[in-house]
């Protein structure tokens, strides 16, 4: 055909980490099939659903399957009986919201991804080490990212630097992949600048439930936040539901961009191109936020922020500069010796036969670091300990 | 905030059809609260989705609560087990097509709205009358539209005509709103307009589970669609699924738009701005195209092209000149007496109490005309169709 394609996917270089990853492990277990491999780099999340999840799943799935209690398209916006449900579960942490606020979606993915749909060509910040969803998203749009650089120095939690004209600023806290995460001084520093440069942030709140000391788990606990930032959440790591797809977007009503009211744009771009999220889902996503479901999909992010906090142990032992390891089921540890990440790797893999995976993947300032999680096995997490004590 | 917005969405005009239909109803219903009024506009399922349906979507609940069993993040592109059922059902057809030819997706809506997210600056033509998302979609993303003219002399099913450059091209059969369907001459007249101009063709299948006569349910079907052609389907009418979501893209592996790979293209856009389908829905979609899953989806077909046949069957008596009503489970008429589409709304509405949709909310070619629909009870549909008898 002689029909123009979008070029600006051509400026995307393709990732081979994961697919690196998983050529040297194939390597090394078919060469060593006696040895026993445990695998800590998982970025997914292994518990089961808790029953009252899935009970709510069955039965709305049987709803379906009667004629009185049917249901066609959903709203695309999501029912009202999940808004209202996640405007109660921010009540919990302070924060008012109106359901009008909440878009529930298939995935923060999706909409961290769609979001650069209803902006125009601003520059773009983009903290690094990254999500690489963040980047690749704007190059398709052909947006000029500039990146602002995580480092052991600043425990990869940049502050604003330089910024003058308005931007669109990428924020993740708890952030994927160094675990680091925002008090409310830093997410206010960010917070001012947005409001003195008429910047808008896109805040990344996916591994808020990880959360147990003071730190803020939205950005709306920060005064003036509904004036600058969008809110992207997801019931993936809090409630395990990676499989079953339901996140949110909050864009408070009334979100000004120049005269443009951003709400609006999504509103439009959301019912344009995007249909609702699945009934059964969304009666799913509502029971994990009732008092029960929360307590029992706390129960799992427990299990695995304690696998994150037995690896940070180690580290800490061996003197081994890392963050996270709490409020996180992430480990972003520098590689010990001034190793590269994929010197570590082979190393730990070689040695100790445990897979992570290189920081290098996650940008230019992730060379040198290595990332663990804690979403294995308690009994394999426990085991990983005992070979790191044992080799560093 | 000072960002800059995508303010072409300031260029997509609101539209008021749905919700002016709805104000009307009110309003009458409110006036006159003994008539009842027969709701003829419906555009969505109705039906109970089948057993085998339901069971496979809490089998699969269940599996997502034990940790033997449970599944994390999809792939991207669909399971393996639905590809493969996807490709078992284009077969058929006659239709050989790969399971990575497949991409599984939340809805047909999705896929076209997202579609042109890969797609360069082309001319988009589109016919009207039309499903205005393939319109609002382009707009959004800035491109020049032409319509080409659909009305009572071609049958809405307009040809190609003075298509010169290569073009991005909508086609969508059996028609939404209009119910017509194009036989195997009109297809291979578009496909042998796309191979000859460079064009690519968007084709929209999701209504071709109502074809009983022998027309194409797939642009597959036609000699050389697999170099010029994308199509998406849905499991939406076919199954019920308006609330479940779940649909399909075809990407030819290898559709090539100059030097650019089109399949890669949507890969990359999926797997980035995209993670996949909820698991136990691709479980739902399995069983819905077995053996036992079509059968039954089919007997919901039938009950609504039996509705739309009901209907035509009065027009046809009364000489009102009509598409649909076989292949569709729509009925697209001319409105009588040259009333126009609003006229003829109010006239069924005081006269008969029957609802419907005014033509022209589909586009300029849709002024004159009106759409129903089969989506209703059968007791409904029958009563209708009295009245409409006694009237007309």
């Amino acid at each position: 055909m002689n029909i123009k394609a979008n070029t600006e996917f051509l400026n995307i270089k393709e990732t081979y980490l994961f697919s690196e990853v998983g050529k040297r492990l194939r390597v090394y277990t078919e060469a060593n099939p006696g040895k026993r491999l445990i695998r800590m780099g998982i970025g997914d999340v292994t518990r089961p659903l808790p029953q009252i999840v899935t009970d709510a799943l069955c039965k709305a799935a049987m709803e379906m399957g009667n004629a009185e209690t049917f249901r066609g398209y959903p709203p695309e916006s999501g029912y009202g009986f999940l808004r209202e449900s996640i405007v109660r579960y921010y009540a919990r942490s302070g924060i008012t919201l109106s359901p009008d606020d909440i878009f529930v979606s298939d995935g923060a993915k999706s909409d961290i991804g769609n979001l650069p749909d209803i902006l125009g060509d601003n520059e773009v910040i983009i903290p690094d080490p990254v999500y690489p969803v963040y980047v690749d998203s704007n190059l398709m749009n052909g947006r000029r990212i500039r990146f602002i650089e995580g480092n052991i120095e600043n425990g990869f939690l940049p502050l604003p630097d330089g910024i003058k004209e308005p931007s669109v600023i990428y924020l993740c806290s708890p952030n994927n992949p160094t675990g680091a995460v925002y008090d409310r001084n830093g997410l206010k520093a960010w917070v001012d600048c947005a409001l003195e440069t008429g910047s808008l942030i896109l805040f990344d709140a996916a591994y808020e439930a990880f959360i147990t000391d003071d730190l803020p788990k939205s950005i709306y606990e920060i005064e003036g936040a509904d004036k600058c930032a969008i809110e992207v959440c997801s019931f993936s790591k809090f409630a395990g539901f990676t499989g079953l797809r339901c996140g949110w977007t909050v864009v408070p009503k009334g979100l000004m961009a120049g005269e443009v009211d951003l709400w609006k744009l999504w509103f439009r771009r959301q019912s344009t191109k995007f249909n609702g999220v699945s009934y059964p889902v969304q009666r799913a996503a509502e029971a994990a936020l009732s008092d029960e479901g929360i307590k029992k999909c706390l129960e799992n992010v427990s299990y695995y922020r304690n696998n994150a906090s037995l690896l940070a142990d180690v580290f800490a032992s061996k003197g081994i500069r890392f963050t996270g390891g709490k409020n996180s089921p992430y480990i972003w540890l520098e590689c010990p010796g001034g190793m590269g990440s994929w010197d570590f790797f082979d190393f730990l893999l070689n040695e100790v036969q445990i897979a992570g995976t290189p920081g290098e993947g996650f940008g230019r300032c992730g060379e040198g670091f290595f990332r663990l999680t804690g979403f294995g096995s308690l009994e394999d997490t426990k085991e990983a300990a005992e070979r790191l004590k044992k080799l560093l």
